[in-house]
């Protein structure tokens, strides 16, 4: 009997209100039941992007709503500026290549933020680029791309448009306010759900260039959406039980107040960080690291793969590995969703113990020790 | 937004196999499927009470199994020896009384384990007692009786009534091999169940002695029950629902195995006791702990009642307080059920936390430390 901890970045763990709102008996989608909640969960999810626009529910993961984004905006041959820095830049540049647009890729170090002035320089050097593709949180290297300073750069050129996938809900990411164009989400993250709903809201000028773009959509047209979102139902069949959690999650978010939900986030990122300095190891994203998740580097000669897996199936934890170049040479610790104080205590404590397991000198403790001080922030 | 941490002895923590199993439809209980379930569990029982006779299943909490137990074997005006070292052996005294029995207290101070050569005195002095009430933990105090050094005492004299309540599932009680006449116990200890389900098991003499007592009985009359149970039935309506449930926890148990679930208990309660001292605490029950819980004395000064509520309102952590005399003056932590490695460090680092914040000079991270040198033990 080893009980689980999922402390990766998605699937995340989900509250019991959730589950027990996911649970209710199954309804049909054209009825005035749904329809209510179904407009409650859209009104709220404004709240969340700081839109006054429309949020665009979708029945489909993360991805999804990024290939929404593309489909709806560009035209066969269209420049992108994609910033590249994980595996999640590399998306952006797999979804446009696809739809036979031609990416500009602005290669960013692995763990490492973008530099605003490169960005400033391609659009210089590429003045056809139409749109700018960026993760606000770089999940694969637990960075944290700039985006706001992006957004003074775009304001009248090309249309920003940004993956909110471990951001949203985690860091303030205001659409309206910050000039962004196109903000992603998934459900899986800071919304505490299961995979399998997509969200996307989009600028007054990113609609208006939805007519003119030519790329071929049928599922993701944006349009056909949103004309049916604005009447409380969908275009095509909706994923009735997760947005009966998406209400519940809603719900439960706004009732610990979105100032808190990011200030709990941001407080578990720095007690990992803390903790991580304390047993004397390297960030991954030292400079601009996102509060979703936290890269370690693990010491020199330690098999990060058969370190997690000792983890996970020795103590029931689970941490995300690394991706290509970085596989077996780091962990990744998630905050980001249904996550607490005692969900950092456990990580911590249990990657101490697997240091020492495989040699490393730990003195076990010792970050946990770090992450407590600052975790007690949070107390009255 | 704070999670839960459910740290005290009952109700614990229900594993996920066990909320599905109970979330099943509902069924009738006069009926074959019910039957299979039934049987199976209460085969599976026989093997966690270490016995050959019935285990019967009542619907009631475990002191319904207590009065069961009173009920069944004794006559009005009988002497029974009650060890009365913490709530639950009072309790023994109240239903006594309550049956119109005549109670001898052999009354123990409060975090001690009974002293086996005065159940021998008392055995002398009294030797009219009929039985002997008992408990295996006293779950107040945090305490082991020596129960199966008693039963030496009791093989050819007093029924040994013993209760199991947070032993049974937590340790070895073996009913046959060490001689007790009963054992009782409850669901929402070791058997990860909510509460709502008693268990009982006699020994032969036990048995007989059921047809001699006169005391009324007629819900708790275990010779109905029995011939019921025999048939896979119940004499009176089943709890179905909790039912489902201990069949899938009774298999959770089985293959875990009783040994490693025996073992988990023990290093949790180590691990438990080892930090408490490393943070300088004096323990409850330092001589006889009970694997159950640890039971900690609080520091001097630091009001206990308002450390529990802010462990609980602001840390999601919900310790037991002290009860009577006890009460504000130690926390007791539970390890019974559904726990493992990291309820303790989730445990000790919200303690750590809370001291620090009461004014008591606690090094964080120190008693984790501890802890964690302990639950090593488990992995490979």
């Amino acid at each position: 009997m080893i009980k689980q901890y999922l402390l990766a970045p998605g699937p995340t763990p989900i509250p019991d209100e959730v589950q027990r709102a996911m649970a209710a008996t199954m309804i049909h989608h054209r009825t005035p039941e749904f329809s209510k909640i179904f407009s409650e969960a859209r009104e709220s999810l404004k709240r969340l992007f700081a839109t006054q626009n429309d949020v665009l529910v979708l029945a489909s993961s993360g991805t999804g709503a990024m290939e929404a984004a593309v489909a709806n905006l560009f035209s066969p041959g269209e420049k992108v500026l994609v910033v590249n820095g994980g595996k999640f830049g590399e998306r952006w540049v797999k979804i446009s290549q696809a739809f036979g647009l031609e990416p500009v890729q602005l290669k960013v170090e692995w763990g490492k933020a973008v530099n605003v002035d490169l960005v400033e320089k391609h659009l210089k050097v590429y003045p056809e680029i139409r749109g700018i593709l960026v993760q606000a949180s770089e999940t694969s290297t637990t960075v944290l791309h700039p985006v706001r300073e992006i957004a003074q750069l775009t304001r009248d050129g090309p249309l920003l448009v940004v993956d909110g996938i471990t951001a949203v809900g985690v860091l303030p990411v205001p659409l309206d306010a910050w000039g962004i164009d196109v903000l992603v989400t998934g459900s899986q993250k800071a919304l505490m759900l299961p995979p399998g709903l997509g969200f996307i809201a989009l600028s007054d000028r990113a609609w208006k260039q939805t007519e003119a773009a030519k790329l071929p959509r049928f599922y993701f047209d944006l349009r056909l959406e949103r004309r049916s979102q604005r009447k409380a139902t969908t275009a095509f069949t909706p994923a009735v039980s997760l947005v009966f959690g998406l209400h519940a999650a809603l719900k439960m978010m706004e009732k610990e107040g979105l100032e808190r939900v990011y200030a709990r986030h941001d407080r578990m990122a720095r007690a990992t960080r803390a903790a991580a300095i304390a047993l004397g190891l390297k960030l991954l994203a030292p400079e601009n690291p996102s509060p979703a998740a936290t890269g370690i580097m693990l010491p020199e000669g330690i098999d990060g793969d058969k370190l997690l897996d000792t983890l996970r199936e020795q103590m029931g934890i689970t941490f995300a590995e690394g991706q290509d170049d970085l596989q077996g040479k780091i962990v990744r610790i998630a905050h980001v969703g249904y996550m607490g104080a005692f969900d950092v205590v456990v990580a911590i404590g249990g990657l101490e113990m697997a240091l020492r397991k495989f040699g490393y000198p730990v003195k076990l403790g010792q970050g946990v020790a770090a992450a407590q001080e600052i975790l007690m922030e949070a107390l009255d």
